[in-house]
């Protein structure tokens, strides 16, 4: 199977790109130090990244900027890091990539329990992921010819230390369950679905 | 209690207006024929009507434009008018009228049931909604001054028959559940629900 990772060169990127490739092709891509380099935040840079690979068989993204600070500083401009980054810039790489992606072939977005469990400064987070959220579900039901997509809604994992203190009460995802998270959407059937790690 | 409703002059708003005016003081605004002109997608604008407001103990918003069309037109372009919309729009109205409203008061979004049920032609709804409802379970943790802050999510609603074939198996909403979500939301003593007309 060929499969792209977008933010590969990032904590849950370069665990996964680890894991597959040892049984697939995997081709990494993030802002840079990777196969290919791309921007999600600019649809041309998307394209590009499409045009470069050809036809692929999934697409993995654990790229997922957002605003993490002070509910205080938390103004429209601050916003648009997530609205641009988690949220429009992995929904650009379905919206584009379906026009290059193989029949059958899967998305695999990043969404996170902040959806649903918030946190203290991590408000735009919970949007991005709700919207994440909202659009993979309906996107199951437009795609055509067989192709899936799933998100892997983790909250904090054991490699990020230093957002621990950020999430109260929550047991860190470990990233063996993260990657299963990943293989069940990937190899699996399912679609339409928001799969935690557990 | 002052009550600002936002998109007013739309069908939901119209009934709420009605409603709400026999016992309480109620702004309208929307982009026109109303107390108040707003124009959602603009900061500036919303800081405007807030300005010329004053202080108040209740905002309403039913303001939610989104791009509803075939998944083969949904590009970046078109997915923008429910992200500056009902997304951006409404959380802007919260952000910046968090300065403005009395302590106690409270915000009431419109989200939808596209969120966890999407219907064909509605995907940039489902993720506008998927990012209000997350932003409104967020805030809800971080706003001071005992202020509120609920989202109401009905499906089609029987005072707008166009949309019905577009949601088979779900019996329209009537207009007097839909006044009642906003009252448990407004009157209520809730915050950080998604609250469904029932």
């Amino acid at each position: 199977m060929k499969i792209i990772i977008v933010g590969a060169s990032g904590t849950m990127g370069t665990h996964l790109t680890k894991a597959f490739e040892k049984e697939h092709e995997v081709i990494t891509a993030a802002s840079k130090d990777c196969d290919v380099t791309v921007d999600i935040t600019s649809t041309r840079s998307i394209e590009n990244m499409y045009k470069d690979v050809g036809g692929f068989d999934a697409l993995v993204s654990t790229a997922g900027p957002t605003f993490v600070g002070p509910w205080k500083k938390l103004t429209d401009a601050e916003f648009r890091r997530g609205v641009e980054g988690k949220m429009m810039g992995q929904i650009n790489l379905v919206l584009i990539g379906q026009e290059y992606i193989n029949p059958k072939g899967s998305f695999t977005l990043i969404s996170g329990a902040l959806t649903h469990e918030p946190q203290l400064n991590f408000a735009n987070a919970s949007a991005a992921n709700g919207a994440v959220e909202g659009f993979v579900r309906a996107a199951a039901i437009e795609l055509d010819h067989g192709i899936r997509i799933n998100a892997v809604s983790p909250t904090v994992i054991e490699n990020s230390p230093q957002y621990f203190a950020y999430f109260p009460g929550d047991i860190p995802v470990t990233m063996h369950q993260l990657e299963y998270a990943f293989r069940k959407s990937v190899f699996g059937a399912n679609t339409g679905q928001v799969i935690k790690p557990r």
